[in-house]
């Protein structure tokens, strides 16, 4: 612990101006924070890791607007200003997640705040610094103050000055969506054009510069530190972005807007969410760290007792993959002479077929069945950019709502419910109270939600503070019900899943999904979404397709995987609610290899992170929650890789049998996907175990302890 | 009658191009309208009155935009059209409005439609063309068709070419407030800036055009013809605006925009407000015109019993006029150490002013209390466009809902609820079922509503579609609860009150409060406002103020009125919800003028114009509903007026008492605004009613059966 308190009284002695040189520090471990204010009163502030610089001097501020409900007034906020305090802080403690990757998390920091005043002014600023030994957060505080109440942030301008020419892993700062696939370039060579151009698969994509990223932000430096910036709690705020310049390599916050261009309407008191670089000299250490965690709040629901790790099948593949439609009639208005809508004989969601899911999960023990399209509207919801897509209690005629409740209750198997909005949030927010009403009447426990499509309100964006806002009220209102919320292309994670922890999963990402309605992902996927996207919250991926070369209708379609790295995402990807996303028929074809996603949990007390690389590789171990049960999963990118893993991490004395879940000797993502082989091998804690993964492979590994 | 079916079959003949002169006219009575398509298959129209032009040809269409939901794609839809069918009919009924300034209304039309086909393509466009014997009503409708579902309007492009340069009373075209004091000036003159920037008054101004004026526009030609252009039946659809070309005197349809800069967003089947130009040689005809109330749907509530007129006081002009506060507390952070909110002591809306209030009622037989500032919220709800400014169910602590409607109903009084939103309106969709149902539960049958302030969904405005479509979602949650709504800053109304006659009221205008915190109103204003505001529905006006010099802080505030001028417009201006709006103590110390507003009914079996000229005065004569009563209203601008009412109205043979509040012989409305005469006088069908009114002044008179 290097904190040092070096704040000296120099405003009392009016030395401001020749004090601009004057430094703030605080650190930990090897990482280190400096803050001061240059000759013009701007804040500034600087990071370093083990002496080396990470984030140059970079300044600090916003452009503010005042009286935007009447008459706006800008009000600028990055300079000006004048140091009239600081204090720190440290703190040690350790808390359990409801849900996680680990059962306890270590909560260590130094913290320094900053206390700024404009001169000449009652306007007050503070600034906070944590510092973590895997990083920093930081983030603006608006003290309650005599001149300043309500306020709009104009801009935010906080920068960060790479120290050098990174390696960058990187989506295009989109203000709809998280979507696309990743580039990995040096950020000199950041230009998103190229790829939202391409991107001809994501419905909605509304990007304004073309040199703006999206966060997490996963970069490498030349002399091998990795860095990644974010931000964590963001709440009552919209998404931060990044305007990269190519030339300075420096990157300058950029929020999403509202629909008429502001990005935030605050009170003071109040703050911004923390800005977060976490940094080291391992890439396993940027996996491994929760200082985004940390930085949130604890959970706002008392008794979090009815929120479960879940793992479920669904009516859903079948319509991605084009067997089947989530509409029961093929247009809007096909009705017959009585006015009863035509069945097009291609609806999934129907009792019948529901059953067979029920009949499936129950039978191999899975939590829960998803059904989509089981309610009426799916004919002309999507793209139409219309107030009412949908309600959200109305069953097509063919699913038998209380029927299938009772079904599934005998058979011990949860529905979980959807809610698509097809973007009419101010239709979803007028009907939540009667949606969840719906739910809690018809025993459902979880409802995954979606916001596929243009917003409504009309011009406000996915990414925008309303919709911050409007996420997290849904969550609110879950848990009012006990319910709990998978939200499709929501703003990523920012951790906030431990304030609301019925907030279990997120897409908010390139999902398993563009494999089957698009040409898919490339084999790097996987290996850099831990890295980016994952960073944030757990990932509702839909992991775990079986029939690798599933679209009849275009033999060039297949997924950039083979089956063993399918079921290796259990591990890789985190998530307390957890798809197996093929049809049953496809895992009934395979029940040696649907063992293990039979068997791997979806919460976890434990997570080492054995070797990652962003872009190559990430080989993971993680105890399952409550049990003495390990489960390894390792993936590649398009190369072969061996690994040895070393089982040290085992009980001491004890024996485990392993099963590994491997690539085939001749196993090839592209040649020959779904060739895999099963071997067990007895291990203890001195074993190691050798994994061979095949171009664009994986390897999966259930270790069990012998009793 | 004199419709005129000339469509002839020349597409069969293929002579479109040769046949651009071809006209289709409908008219009725003096009015006339013709269509036509010219060489560019643009549609056009023309009007006239007694073969006079009132509308030269104009043209027809719009800018659509289809897949906007997606990628927009512009879909011009204002020419390439060919004619491919057209169809007349005629109608003459007669119906009863629930509540009306008439018990019976006859419907009779001619009307005329026009089938239009793009060249080429799918796309149907149909043009209603509806003559009434004092205007003529239009309406795009689009037809269902192949290649047209979805799809936005990006422009209306309606013309009215009009015939002069008219003397027009106009007010800006702002897409957030109607209420701007009225321009008397000719079409060429035109130009919004003055007044806008000089009406510091209205908080929300929103001009984006100079040249833009609102609607209804009432003019008058050198000639003598009185033509005023409006729209009926606005639903789903943004309001109307009319852009001027001072040179040509063309107006234009200009939508209120969204968001994004859309004008409305629609599915075929469907059809646009009608556009409506009631045209007339004598004023008093355009007052007497119920051609918007004809293009209106009949009721959608089945059940209309519970729907009342109302008369009411209100804590309100107290807190208007600078006695007293909404707030509770000065600011929304000042509390006590114990957490309690501390008492400014100008709280009005307490449970002991209220008593104060309902007793007046009860003595007075005034239906109704309204309280305003009676729930939490008010100490920062305005101008900060929070997305939170109110719950609608919290009291301030010291009003008692439930000991004052115990206390009300004991005196057969009501109490009006208040639900202020000051523009939160995604907010108030939120608790929209919560308000209705705490009204319900505690005996509450109307609610008047406010959108004082910016509106959210930010970006959108008052009179866009989508606050248009909330409105209408009010009146029809109001009416599940069977609830009157009295709605305060809506779209300007446009006789919808047919079809959800709940809706009995709005402000959408210039109000009596104006006088209360600002510099008041002209002396003509009132006499405009039946030519404007009023064509569309009755206004919350809130007349009646007989303290005239009120303001005591500021000496050279007051009223333009005389105290007769104020009884005069409970029968110039109609509102079946109709307030009294002085505090109690002001009519106390008048209880002989007091007399006429106790006596006047709010809701009217037959309506006579006798006297009227836009910016210069108005007589009206009224019979109550259901009684042999009649009520006379004279207003005059800052002018003094003699009027002569020939009273041949009255029953043949029967005797009345006529009550004469007129102003006295020395009244002034600078000068010497309270001193007014009442006189009684015996008369019959014969008699002729000598009425003198004063500078800025009017006269009331009650003629009741003497039996």
């Amino acid at each position: 612990m290097s904190l040092k308190r070096i704040f000296i009284l120099f405003i009392c002695f009016g030395l401001l101006k020749t004090a601009v040189a004057q430094e703030l520090t605080a650190g930990m471990g090897k990482v280190k924070v400096s803050f001061s204010i240059n000759e013009k009163g701007m804040p500034l502030y600087s990071i370093t890791y083990d002496q080396k610089a990470v984030i140059n001097s970079s300044s600090l501020g916003f452009d503010l607007v005042t009286n935007a409900g009447l008459t706006p007034r800008p009000l600028p906020f990055s300079n000006g200003f004048e140091l009239t305090g600081s204090e720190q802080k440290s703190a040690d403690e350790t808390w359990h997640p409801v849900l996680g990757e680990v059962s306890t998390i270590r909560d260590h920091y130094n913290q320094l705040t900053i206390h700024l005043k404009k001169k000449n002014t009652d306007l007050l600023l503070d600034i906070v610094f944590r510092v973590f030994e895997d990083g920093v957060g930081f983030r603006y505080e608006f003290p309650k103050q005599k001149t300043l109440n309500y306020f709009t942030v104009a801009n935010e301008l906080t920068q960060f000055n790479l120290a050098g020419n990174y390696q960058a892993f990187w989506i295009p700062g989109d203000y709809d969506t998280n979507e696309y696939p990743y580039t990995k370039s040096k950020i000199s060579e950041i230009d998103n054009q190229p790829v939202v151009n391409s991107s001809t698969d994501i419905c909605v994509r509304n990007v304004v510069d073309r040199y703006a990223v999206q966060t997490p932000l996963m970069m490498k430096s030349d002399d091998g530190l990795y860095i990644n910036i974010h931000e964590a709690a963001l709440l009552n705020y919209s998404a931060m972005q990044l305007h990269v310049d190519t030339k300075t390599q420096q990157l300058t916050s950029s929020l999403v807007p509202d629909a008429t261009g502001n990005k935030a309407y605050l009170k003071a008191p109040c703050h911004t969410p923390w800005r977060t670089v976490i940094v080291s000299n391992k890439a396993a250490d940027i996996l491994a760290s929760r200082m985004i965690l940390n930085l949130n709040e604890p959970s706002k629901i008392e008794n979090t007792s009815w929120i479960k790790p879940m793992k479920f099948v669904g009516v859903w593949w079948e319509m991605q993959t084009g067997k089947g439609t989530w509409a029961y009639s093929d247009y809007a208005d096909s009705v017959d002479a009585t006015g009863k809508a035509i069945p097009n004989g291609k609806h999934c969601g129907n009792t019948n077929n529901v059953k067979r899911y029920i009949d499936f999960a129950a039978k191999n023990g899975i939590d829960a069945v998803l059904v989509e399209g089981w309610n009426t509207g799916w004919e002309d919801a999507f793209g139409a950019w219309k107030e009412k897509p949908f309600d959200f209690v109305t069953p097509y005629p063919d699913f038998n709502v209380k029927e299938l409740q009772e079904y599934a209750a005998k058979k011990g198997v949860k529905i979980i419910m959807h809610n698509e909005t097809c973007g009419g949030v101010t239709n979803y927010e007028r009907q939540l109270d009667t949606a969840f009403r719906f739910m809690k009447n018809n025993g459902y426990s979880s409802v995954k939600t979606g916001y596929v499509g243009k917003i409504i309100p009309r011009g406000e964006y996915h990414d925008g503070q309303w919709m911050v806002n409007h996420y997290v009220r849904v969550a609110q209102k879950a848990a009012d019900y006990n319910i709990m919320i998978d939200v499709h292309e929501p703003m990523r994670p920012t951790g906030i899943q431990r304030t609301y922890p019925n907030w279990v999963a997120s897409e908010a990402g390139r999902g398993n999904e563009y494999n089957a309605f698009s040409h898919g992902s490339p084999c790097d996927h996987e290996t850099i979404l831990p890295f980016t996207r994952l960073m944030g919250g757990p990932m509702d991926y839909t992991p775990g397709i079986f029939k690798l070369r599933y679209y009849s209708s275009d033999s060039t379609r297949q997924l950039h995987s083979t089956l063993a790295k399918q079921l290796a995402l259990y591990v890789t990807i985190y998530s307390p609610l957890q798809m197996a996303a093929d049809l049953p028929e496809n895992y009934e074809a395979h029940p040696d290899a649907f063992q293990f996603i039979k068997d791997v949990p979806v919460d976890w007390d434990t997570t080492n992170i054995i070797a990652a690389e962003p872009g190559d590789y990430v080989v993971m171990a993680r105890k399952g929650k409550g049990t003495d049960n390990w489960f390894v999963g390792a993936i590649t990118d398009e190369t072969s890789r061996n690994f040895t893993v070393d089982l040290s991490f085992l009980d001491k004395g004890k024996k485990y049998m392993a099963t590994v879940y491997g690539d085939a000797a001749n196993a090839d993502w592209k040649t020959n996907p779904e060739a895999y082989a099963i071997k067990k091998i007895t291990v203890t804690n001195k074993s190691r175990l050798s994994l061979s993964l095949a171009n664009g492979g994986g390897a999966a590994v259930s270790i069990v302890q012998v009793r």
